[in-house]
């Protein structure tokens, strides 16, 4: 059999089977619709109590100050649009950064032609936001401020706790898409000063289609999808039972183990990084220390980003250039240009990203792998290049 | 152990395990990103594409007009704001129904609120649309017209082929909320005009948080949700691939069961009315057959539907007062009251609603157990005024 290596861990994760086996007689056996006052569905109700405890503290807010959502794309959606449209009257300007995921950038993009102003921070060469141009960004009719946690291309760690003190202080409503940091590295929306967080439970080991909005008490949204009384009457639909079971053990789980599994994988990433930097002509691309446990990216001279992804799935390592949202578009990262990447070093970039099955092997074979096929690809070019001459 | 029979199918339904089993493997096995390149990704990526194809068959589609939602209120909301949004240049009036469900009827309220017109139509006593009110209630600045293929709370199956057909004639876009109606009932949108349609996996046998729009090719609508490229750009996020396999094959079992168990739930609800008509003061709710196969509702003189439901919950039967969504709310159903009910008799209604696990026994058990508790409580009644009086 064909070794296999999943290094996209930033992408999606499995579901881990403590978290299937709690999820499993939602599906059968306890499917009634929460909404309903029979036996069946008091049981369902306890379970989304039970889930949105678990998801409450592991960002330490109340538990009435989640409220789930069909995944990161939807909260991040609903926190921008919601806060724009409930709040239009007092100003049409939000901030956010260049190097958002696309479910910020198309949001505020959508909301720009219609009538909003965004304004677009820049980062510095490694994706950090700079807290004076923040400063200089915000004006009178700024309602909003959105900048991610963690970047999920390169791993970069944002300045959360500045920037939620400055929006405190100004009095701008701040919101995190934490996608990528939640489950990863600790949050505290009350000492951070969050008003809106955003999470996915299948990049904790959690289900896909599922996810969650924080949304902190007495703040002004709009809803995004209306209908039926749910969550509080904020988001309508009937609730997703297993898959708010799944994302509640999971949280419970990860949050458990977080000291313990970062430091596993900043030794991981710190090693694989190590070693494909003997590489020549590697670059990484991020902080070398301020970035998520589990995350490497890496700009290898004249090779070809897809072409190595293509060569590692054939020998069973299965990675990406960077987002998996954006992969098989034909444009370079807006990531890696925003941190001053020619486009063709943009596109001779790889991401790997490592997690709960990764080891000290796969990260050594993952190295001599990409040592043999960016040789052989360079050797290659050569020949051709030779043959042209 | 204390007897258990569901009758509350319309709330909600539990996953078959054929459909359970088929989505097991994409939990834990193939999880990849169905946007990533490598092979556990293309896995996923062909699960897609066949679960979209038993969709778009069920209902005479073409596969690329069906997009994945979270459920059906997502899809509700996703149809009309979409539209109104997408095409308010042309005009700001939309016809609907006074009885659609809060997934309709909210969202359109909140249209009301950012400058649109709504139309609410009336229907007759048992719950049918009148074409010449919808006729008469269209305008030159119409641009969609929203009413749900079969109602939620009294089965009733609206005159959809006659509204397409009219809508067509005029150039208004037609959209229905065809949560109830799909797998229990044939529909073809080329042969009734639908433009848009929404479904729910709970209600056939699927997971939660799963669902679908249909939208006829080429027309013009607004996303709900920004961000990746997901569903060919209209709906972004990470594909929730087991909720997809589970959706395609609850619909699949539906469609090649639905003549036969079609049937069966007809025979088993004309049984069940018949025997709750024989108890003194009872009125069936909505047509005697063109109606969904599974549901009834009825009205008890002088008896509170809440204290029926509880009463039956003690003896294991699972039932509602109406639609799961409003359930627990001190208002009377808006569709009862539209059907002319007073507010009394709606409060006096009981919906009971059949399914795959239905058998000719639990019909019998249900309707000797209301006769036996509805005496008690009208004895109580009695008792209690006597005693006051």
């Amino acid at each position: 059999m064909k070794r296999e290596i999943y290094m996209d861990y930033a992408a999606t994760t499995f579901v881990k089977p403590e978290v299937l086996k709690e999820m499993n007689p939602y599906f059968t056996e306890y499917f009634g619709n929460p909404s309903s006052v029979y036996y069946i569905s008091r049981k369902t109700k306890m379970a989304i109590v039970k889930a949105r405890e678990s998801v409450s503290k592991t960002i330490n807010a109340n538990k009435d100050e989640i409220f789930f959502t069909s995944g990161g794309s939807e909260a991040d959606n609903w926190a921008i649009k919601g806060i724009a449209l409930a709040n239009g009257n007092k100003g049409r300007h939000i901030i956010t950064t260049k190097i958002e995921h696309h479910a910020v950038l198309n949001t505020c993009g959508y909301l720009e032609k219609h009538g909003f102003e965004i304004s677009y921070l820049p980062v510095d060469k490694s994706g950090r936001v700079d807290l004076d141009s923040l400063r200089k960004a915000i004006r009178e009719d700024t309602i909003l401020v959105s900048v991610m946690f963690a970047n999920n291309e390169i791993g970069t760690l944002e300045p959360i706790e500045e920037i939620g003190k400055l929006c405190r202080e100004k009095g701008i409503l701040f919101h995190t898409d934490a996608v990528q940091a939640v489950g990863n590295v600790p949050i505290d929306v009350q000492k951070m000063n969050i008003d809106l967080l955003s999470m996915a439970a299948h990049k904790f080991y959690g289900p896909k289609g599922m996810g969650a909005l924080y949304i902190k008490k007495g703040i002004k949204i709009d809803g995004l999808i209306q209908g039926g009384s749910q969550e509080r009457g904020r988001r309508a639909g009937t609730e997703n039972i297993p898959g708010i079971v799944g994302m509640g053990k999971a949280l419970s789980l990860a949050s458990e183990n977080m000291n313990e599994e970062s430091k596993r994988l900043t030794y991981l990433r710190d090693r694989l990084i190590d070693g494909l930097l003997k590489i020549p002509g590697t670059r990484l691309n991020g902080y070398r220390t301020n970035r998520l446990p589990g995350n490497v990216n890496v700009t290898f001279d004249s090779v070809d980003g897809e072409v190595l992804v293509m060569a590692l799935d054939d020998i069973g390592i299965y990675a990406s250039t960077g987002s998996a949202c954006s992969a098989g578009s034909i444009e370079p990262s807006h990531v890696l240009t925003a941190i001053g990447l020619s486009d063709k070093n943009a596109k001779s970039s790889l991401r790997l990203t490592l997690g709960a099955k990764t080891t000290e092997e796969d990260v050594d074979y993952a190295v001599s792998s990409l040592n043999e096929i960016i040789s052989k690809l360079r050797e290659n070019n050569k020949k051709w290049s030779e043959r042209i001459d």
